[in-house]
């Protein structure tokens, strides 16, 4: 099943889509798609509601694509998790999970523009699997224990932009935070349709040229590793998002550091998860 | 103008004292004090109110005070904002502020309990001034701007982790986002009755001894010029919290590294927004 949220920021519509690709509106059923919804059983309501046939179709044409969660509670990103990203940038594959946050606020729809921050010069990509929670997670005794709390999975793009990341100080958020620096979606697609999560190629392109194209198998620590991992030191809620790292290929550890300029445009995809697309203007 | 919260997590009402102690429910001029509360003049009405004496009291006796602001949107904190705190941990004193984040449903009430992780032998306390935003920041020209951003001041206790923080990886934050670790409170001081926010007493209290004594006036960058850098990075809105760093006088610093135990009772003030105290038990 994948959710979606369609229409105007602030403004969408919740929806899901069929295996058949139709859309039905979930209005009625939920105000929209956010930790409430999720921690309330909602998933299982759209499914018994789609099952029935009783949601009312809903034309998509034309209609901007949302961030497919609103409102989420935190963004926790781990980082240096591919093997190969961690060797591209200089940096030893790591013992633990490197943990580290992005403001919240920061999501945007698939599409939306992502702006360049004033003063930047070192903006780049990173695709990513990001795992929604669906049910709190809080001290799991294992990491088998963690897909009962995944609600689904989306594409993320966890923009950064390494000056403010990398040389401001020995803190990585400042240079994760930045306006629009999270498109999310398009779906929100659960667990049983999303398929194993460590089997899922990732790909990126700027401006049409390959830049990234790994797979999760190549995670140094799992999507279920690190829901238990986090669930000692933190409570994971419904509604929060684990961006769970990049492959190789961002700008960073490429030839000639290609950052990106406005104009520019990264399309990224994850097999099942669907495409997106930002064009990058300054701020 | 002191705002508050009284009553049962997740049901509390929200008031206000006036200057001569009384308390009254703002029950009918707003669901709750929380970011879109600021964002739509709430304070102005509040004030309003107060001085018609349209507002019905409200007997705080016997009620649990919560945290003075519901669902902070983000918390950011600054690290190694004092020059003597940065001195006892052995860093050097920042030549920018060095920013991170906590997980924001760690706020909890002033005198809830505080949990010391499953695992955590090093516990610690930072007494801090905690700014809350009350209009958007975003690229502001000048500190000076950022007096107008300021929804008011609050006591926060950025409870720290030191092994999580610092032993686990470079990345601060899954030691300061463990499950109840900012308590915040007991008011909401708005900037007119707040004062000088560079000329505020800070002391913290453990089991009655003090540990940390210090002023606002020794901070390395100010309240003013941290929401304007803040501002050129990020955007602030309405609700989210900013933890602007702690004086000396910690755990980490102190000959023994007197970390927390069940059982400890901290007690945290600051000039003219009142004192909070929390009880530490195991998770």
């Amino acid at each position: 099943m994948k959710l979606l949220r369609l229409g105007e920021p602030g403004a969408e519509t919740p929806a899901v889509r069929g295996k058949d690709g139709a859309t039905f509106a979930l209005t009625g059923l939920t105000d929209d798609i956010d930790g409430a919804f999720l921690a309330s059983g909602g998933i299982g309501r759209v499914r018994a509601a789609l099952a029935v046939g009783s949601l009312p179709a809903l034309d998509p044409t034309g209609l901007r694509v949302g961030a497919p969660l609103a409102r989420p509670g935190k963004v926790v990103c781990i980082g240096l998790n591919y093997r190969d990203h961690a060797e591209e940038t200089g940096a030893a594959v790591p013992e633990r999970p490197v943990v580290f946050m992005k403001d919240p606020s920061t999501v945007v729809g698939p599409f939306d523009s992502v702006l360049i921050p004033r003063g930047s010069v070192k903006t780049d990509w990173e695709v990513e699997l990001a795992v929604v929670i669906g049910r709190e997670a809080r001290y799991l005794a294992d990491p088998a224990e963690a897909a009962g709390c995944i609600g689904g999975y989306a594409i993320s793009n966890d923009v950064s932009e390494r000056e403010f990341q990398l040389e401001f100080s020995a803190q990585w958020d400042i240079g994760k935070s930045c306006e629009s620096f999270n498109p999310l979606g398009p779906w929100l697609v659960t667990p049983d349709e999303a398929g194993d999560p460590q089997d899922l190629g990732l790909r990126l392109t700027v401006n049409g040229e390959p830049r990234q194209d790994g797979s999760t198998k190549n995670m140094v620590f799992d999507v279920h590793y690190l829901v238990w991992y986090l669930s000692q030191y933190m409570v994971l809620r419904p509604g929060d998002v684990i961006n769970t790292g990049t492959p190789a290929g961002v700008a960073l550890g490429l030839p000639g550091t290609p950052y990106l300029r406005a104009g520019d445009s990264v399309e990224l995809t994850i097999d099942g998860l669907g495409t997106q697309r930002q064009t990058f203007r300054n701020a």
